[in-house]
């Protein structure tokens, strides 16, 4: 069973990263107001039930793949 | 207008950052078979027209968001 978890930084975060992307796509001339940077963390779980992928891997955001004081996350699972 | 892009590795490219997830993962008892990190870039654009705003996003993308060599990029345009 495959799930996607997108990470992105909460709104009113300081995100050094997108403000760095923001800058240079301005120096190279394109017209961006806001650049924010997250990740996309792509698995292959054993689990065969949906519900319990689900809960297994929000039990892997809290733990690794995200920091919650700083950045939100977001599940899908697929079969 | 608001654009998210994905950009992720290709098939077969190795992903450090993904092994090192997949790793982390089973040594916290998670039964994960595999793991790919990728990256997500949401952009605030001045441009009004949907598919203006695609094409700029396309050689965004080709010039400084994704490395075509080794990563592949999909485009969302959202008003």
């Amino acid at each position: 069973m495959k799930a996607t978890v997108a990470v992105r930084p909460k709104p009113g975060i300081l995100d050094p990263q997108g403000e760095a992307v923001r800058g240079s796509l301005q120096h190279l001339g394109f017209d961006v107001t806001e650049a924010r940077v997250g990740r996309i963390v792509e698995l292959e779980l054993e689990a065969t039930d949906p519900a319990e992928a689900k809960a297994e891997v929000e039990r892997m955001c809290e733990q690794l793949l995200a920091n919650p004081l700083i950045e939100t996350f977001q599940i899908e699972i697929a079969s």
